[in-house]
């Protein structure tokens, strides 16, 4: 593992797709700044990266606070010089639309939408001046189709596609890559396994077929992928799902 | 103008677009409830209707509190049963995506967005037991496409189709017709007169050809054949530009 | 039925869409040109008319053949202005990719698409030196969606599609509405109902709720509808789908 | 240069992108055959993929003819088990709706829809045996849009993003990876170039900032991409541009 002066920063780092991330990143070299409501579940994560020789810090983060997301930034970034911000946070929720409350509605999309786009403009601000960068969002299926139930998290999906559409047209030209990934499948999470032996039983999840779901790794490699692209022929959306899906 | 037992209710009866679809809908028989952040606003609106012989009722409203949408709603059903229910309210805005502060991004939303939440989900609470009735939405260019400037509004358009949308896959089996009307294009108001004078000159506005912008009568118009549909023959998603506009 | 000195024509009349579309046009005081592969099935069509009072005439017609397409349309020129061509020439078909023969593939584009094509320039030819006039295509589900064995069938209709969006985007500023229907649901037509017994039992076809088919002439309407739109607001793309169908 | 026992197959293979991607293979360890209409103009490619050791076969080939693209696929199947096919045909022509020849419109979509319908169904009748492989087609911004002038050309790419949805719908499940690359951007050919010269002067080509059109390396890089992805995340539309340009 070369170390880089570089470092990335994750908003978002959850159990599966945010951490496959991080670990991707710190063995390319980059300091790994991860962020999520609850420091303490971090860490995990941390042990794994730096037993395998990785430079990474965790730390609390509340998305929903400009103030938060900025310091957070702030911090990678005089670290390393930021090179890398990837909006991660998820807030999957279905609701029939009449049982969908005002808290609800909102909540989700501060965390989904909200954050999104404090997390945006706080990179730019950082970017910019570097003249260069990358920023990327994670979306799903629910970025394109509102959905039966999904009026709340649609909406918030929605809406941080447009912030990242906005996002990419005005700093293409400055030379930052702004991408938003649209994984329109289930990934292989404890709750999208939960999920499925609820529908469908548990033979259902003994007998899941090899890469019917997405792996966690291969988001964060899809991640990569984008990183490395040339800026001649940068990806804004990029969709993703696996082999047997349908779509 | 034969009387109708029925009433429609527009949130975000502004001076054009809104005040024209009330003039429609009044002309067509209906009784109908127009609400906008300062009533008084509306004065011109009720005595042109009145005098015609229509119908209306006006109120202020604050889009973004769910009890006044939901007594907004209540009261024009108790006047006669609800049969349409339009959200217009416009929160057009564009900033560069450094200058955009969490204030205006959130103000946006809040407007155009999460005010049409509520709008929809109030709505379906008196029209599903009725069995029937319509849910109409305004749309814009920037519903489909985050430009240069546009993270807020772009942000908060998508969001209001993606609650359509799922509005839409959720009542209309109930019978209840959800529709999002796409404005490609500048309506013909104050505002864009101004916009256009800034930009282009005092002669521009002079020599605009007729039927260049939108007139707001032409928006109404869309709205009233959306209504007259048939039930096998709905229409979701509903664009309309002028002949001579760039697409 | 006042008579107006106006002709529409509309190429694919077959028994259900096209015939509903000459009936409301022919109502609505225009002459009606109809073609179709074989004169003789327009026969009932032309009788139900000319009873009601309508003026309307047919022929034979290969939608393929630019000098048949050419002529059918300066005929109805010349007996009165035409006013609104309609591309209707389906060709709905479903093959495996591996058992779609080179034949069909290129049939299917021929009428489906390539027909498409030689109407919308041979009624630009007509329309644009008259400086107003109309031009509308069917489109279906599969003119946005490729589905499993519809490699042929999408291909023709996505073809015919951007034939309309360029024809649209180049005749608007001539003052000439072009419009892209999509009939996003089953019609209510003999094949259809054959298919669904076959797929679902005769059970599904004795107990299909009302409205649950799309009805020919409610995609009449939708014509008309269209027809009827001022310049200053008009839809290219227009979907129509029946209120309990799933999307 | 590791080799392999694999082959790929290239159809359409120009002096730009078609070249880069045989070059991109060749170094990656690839048996590569090419095709285009004239073999003669093969010969520099082939030069130069010898001299820096790789494998490569040319032969003349008509994609518009079904037994030369099945003779084509075979006869690199027989080389090497074929494992991906890549259909490249360009006809990027503009004309006026009313200066589009039959012939135009025919040719066009013969070339680079119908031969793309060919290629896939030829390709996957030796793919779907083996269990595994991809199938790889260009788009362009024409995949999505018709704009003026390009009903003959939007009209085709259209048809042929219908068949490649098509085929990855029908295929994924095989475990055939079936990607639309689309290139939203004019690539750095001699042909742009003197597009540009035409358009904007000589001063615009000499003072063309680097990396402001896409190089038919990025391109070929791109196909690289979408053939290391895992099965658990294979992208279907896969979208590239130059971080300056304006969508």
């Amino acid at each position: 593992m070369s170390c880089r002066n570089a470092s990335v920063a994750i908003i978002g780092a959850g159990d599966f797709i945010g951490a496959a991330i991080a670990k991707k990143f710190a063995v390319e070299g980059f300091t790994v700044f991860v962020g999520r409501r609850n420091a303490d579940k971090l860490a995990p994560l941390i042990s794994e990266v730096q037993a395998a020789g990785g430079s990474i810090v965790g730390q609390s983060l509340d998305a929903r606070k400009e103030d938060e997301i900025a310091a957070f930034l702030a911090r990678a970034d005089q670290h390393a010089p930021l090179e890398i911000c990837i909006f991660n946070v998820g807030a999957n929720v279905n609701f029939p639309l009449l049982e969908t409350t005002e808290r609800v509605f909102r909540k989700v999309w501060e965390m989904a939408c909200y954050g999104g786009f404090l997390t945006a403009r706080e990179a730019a601000r950082l970017l910019v001046p570097l003249g260069r960068g990358a920023l990327f969002f994670t979306g799903a299926t629910a970025s394109l189709r509102g959905g039966v139930g999904y009026a709340a998290f649609a909406s918030a999906k929605f809406g941080l596609r447009a912030v990242a559409q906005s996002a990419a047209r005005e700093l293409g030209p400055k030379n930052i890559h702004v991408a938003h990934l649209i994984i329109d499948a289930g990934v292989d999470t404890a709750w999208v396994r939960e999920r499925i032996k609820a529908q469908d039983g548990d033979a259902a999840i003994d007998n899941l077929p090899p890469d019917r779901l997405m792996n966690a790794a291969s988001v964060a490699n899809a991640y990569w992928q984008l990183y490395e692209q040339p800026r001649d022929a940068w990806t804004f959306e990029h969709e993703i799902r696996p082999f047997g899906e349908k779509w």
